[in-house]
């Protein structure tokens, strides 16, 4: 089994080049759901369904939703009056409905994300950090957010703080606890250290299990030439008060992580130095690939210390 | 105020021709909430919004569903493997998102409704007979299912039995019964007696309420020539014990009704023979007039005594 710690697109791209490397079979992506947000009565989970629409070569080129999905159900709530700032597609929603009604019978979270995984005929598991809620807010001009607020009607705004409401009661699913402690390899996809993977890491007991799993965990960097890609990244590092490029990977993940794969190299930790732009997919393959490999290379040095 | 109590088809096409009389201002549908079923995670309540389409114009010709609409999310859903017995256009699953989000934020069930007739751009109030959940059971086969199932799954089949589940603990919603205290005339559409209607009248509270209405009620039979016009009023009726024709609207409003309006005549109430085929919009409207105008005269009669 290979675990992969995702946030949105970086994390989704790296899982989606695991699944090459390794196959649906071997592959356990474990989603930051701090992102999940109730619209229009349907459960939505960013997060996780990036990730599983990127598994099923499905997800739109804009970053988020179905290629080709249609909006008529957006369209008729628009011309209801109903806030549109958070749009869904169609089939989008189907799958949203789906995780939904599961969750309306008193279903897991776990469960929930299992049936639009399976819905889109994808054999890897996609797992929620946590069954419990954990509700990611942010401050900015002196307010609190629910996250993809923040991110939609406040796009660009500086973030003053982050807070994970409900973190304290989640714990880590068991599927998640199970998968890591059997894992061959662990790695943390170059999501933002602050708001996608940071939720995952302050579920109580998942930093715990990470640093006692057999396998070495590796994350790969999400900076490449020391910026962001995209996304509010270095703005949240910044009020984080980490310090930029692969010093944030560095200490965001402290304690957790054995090494680090970077374009640049890390004073404190093995550092595999290679390119982290994942701009085809075998370019994602074999970030993958050498991901999978540096946690291997580093779980046997481990064995033979 | 004028109030009509709905269930399907019958009721909402009287309601729909009561606007045409009176106007959105001056009319208030009741209507039957034991049909309601949760399906793919969102609250569909067929006959409120059965009315509610009906008064906005976009009831579509197959007599559920919005006119012209489409089936992106159903389709999605059935690619999906997911149960597809209980259909649900896109602009319909809007409305019915909208008011799953407000039931979600603990609205009640009236306001959910209200929500509803306002996207249509509909003035007339269409309110739930209850806040509180009652839910229809017909046995079939030795076999309870709730309605909407029964009549989708088992079309067709001989009912052998009708459960109002929750009804006991249900009310009337204050708004409907304040509407029956200051109505100047009460009409029950020609909707099934036992599944339609009688859900309404089995709410404890509202069989007084409207037996203490200054205003006359009447009731629009569902038979034409004996026979009713569509469905399984027929057979439910036989299920319940009740006379065919004019008998089974006698008996089943017995001490709620001050006359009847239908093409034969009763022995034991108030009659205004008339046809009651609403095969056209003049024929919905002229129906609605007569009724209005019945209720009216046997109000005023009720003052002379």
């Amino acid at each position: 089994v290979v675990v992969v710690l995702a946030g949105g697109t970086g994390g989704a791209k790296l899982a989606r080049g695991m699944l090459d490397v390794v196959g649906g079979d071997e592959l356990v992506v474990i989603a930051n759901t701090g992102d999940d947000v109730h619209v229009h009565g349907v459960h939505v989970s960013p997060d996780p369904d990036l990730v599983t629409y990127s598994l099923a070569d499905v997800i739109d080129a804009r970053g988020w939703g179905i290629e080709g999905d249609t909006w008529r159900v957006m369209d008729a709530l628009e011309a209801a009056g109903r806030p549109s700032w958070f749009r869904l597609g169609d089939r989008d929603l189907a799958m949203c409905l789906i995780r939904t009604e599961l969750l309306r019978r008193g279903g897991r979270l776990t469960d929930a994300h299992a049936e639009v995984v399976r819905a889109l005929g994808v054999t890897a598991r996609v797992l929620p950090m946590a069954d419990d809620p954990v509700e990611t807010f942010v401050r900015s001009g002196g307010e609190w957010r629910p996250f993809q607020e923040f991110m939609i009607l406040e796009r660009g705004a500086q973030p003053e703080g982050v807070e994970l409401r409900g973190v304290e009661a989640a714990r880590p699913v068991p599927e998640a606890l199970d998968a890591i402690a059997r894992a061959d390899a662990i790695v943390i996809g170059p999501s933002n250290p602050v708001i996608s993977i940071g939720p995952i890491l302050a579920v109580p007991g998942m930093r715990d299990a990470l640093a006692a799993a057999p396998a070495a965990v590796v994350a790969v960097s999400p900076f490449v030439g020391g910026h962001a890609i995209k996304g509010p990244t270095e703005a949240f590092c910044r009020m984080a008060g980490l310090p930029s490029g692969i010093g944030a990977v560095e200490h965001a993940y402290a304690g957790v992580i054995d090494g680090v794969i970077a374009d640049e190299r890390s004073d404190s930790l093995p550092t595999l130095e290679t390119g982290v732009l994942m701009d085809t997919s075998a370019a994602r393959a074999n970030l993958a690939r050498s991901a999978l490999e540096f946690s291997r290379a580093l779980t046997a040095g481990r064995a033979r210390r």
